[in-house]
């Protein structure tokens, strides 16, 4: 029993992971966003599998996130580099990078900072604001059915549903 | 060859990836924010197979992201619940749904509408700002080692890097 696929299941979350999903994904993406081009860039730099490496980069072309062109200096080594819909997914990174600052790598700080370069300070953590640009807490926030959702969507979104708190979200 | 482990690295993505990455974990976090509690909400709602099911709920009260409790009504039954921990990912889960609208869900649009509850109006996307609350464009964002960078990490950043835009922002 493989569960039912991602990318048949009616939510934008489910369909966003059957792209980018999977431990290495976002990695390489990381890395395109750090410069990375050429396969040996990201094989070195990475320090993973050359198969599982290919894998992924046919799988992130084939779903529009990279694009592959010819270099210029040699023909038969191929370019990958983010497309539009690659780079939108910088929020994505920087907000995952930012929580594993806040929560695991707490004993020496961040590795690497996000920096304002016209402040030259570090950019805070990504957060969920209204559209009037004010942070919006979770409480404030429902989940409603969208224009998208099926019937399934729409009998669980029929009273809107606020996302659920910590157990400890007090202490 | 299974490649370098994503925990040691000295990157905070990859380490929040080694608790959170893989097809399932942010979808059954999802769950959690949408008030599944026990094995079978979990179970029917994601159509997950019970044994991945299963080492995921495990993986992720190992990492503290979920908690387990147990029920008042049934002793052998227990529950999950997100941590402050698990709580604190809602900017990346919405994030990467609010990526999945953009990019993939977008013949119907949205299933789910992260809705503001006193403005009554959907959450436009996350973005990162600066300090002082502004969006902040890619090229006005350079990467610079931080206080745990380790050696290698240092020579990379010792000039910062701006993230690489896509090859087709400007279309």
């Amino acid at each position: 029993m493989a569960g039912k696929k991602l990318e048949n299941m009616n939510c934008s979350l489910a369909r966003a992971l059957s792209e980018v999903g999977g431990r290495w994904s976002l990695l390489i993406i990381r890395e395109a966003f750090m410069g990375s081009i050429r396969f040996d860039e990201f094989h070195v730099r990475l320090g993973i599998a050359r198969n599982i490496l290919q894998a992924r980069l046919e799988a992130l072309v084939e779903s529009g996130v990279l694009s592959r062109q010819i270099s210029l200096e040699n023909a038969r080594i191929p370019n990958y580099q983010l497309t539009r819909k690659g780079s939108d997914l910088l929020p994505v990174v920087a907000s995952l990078m930012h929580w594993g600052d806040a929560w695991i790598n707490t004993e020496k700080g961040a590795p690497v900072l996000l920096v304002d370069r016209n402040a030259g300070e570090a950019i805070p953590r990504v957060t969920i604001r209204t559209r009037s640009g004010k942070p919006i807490k979770s409480n404030d926030i429902e989940l409603h059915a969208g224009p998208g959702a099926d019937a399934r969507t729409k009998r669980r979104f029929k009273v809107p549903l606020t996302p659920l708190l910590a157990l400890y979200e007090s202490e």
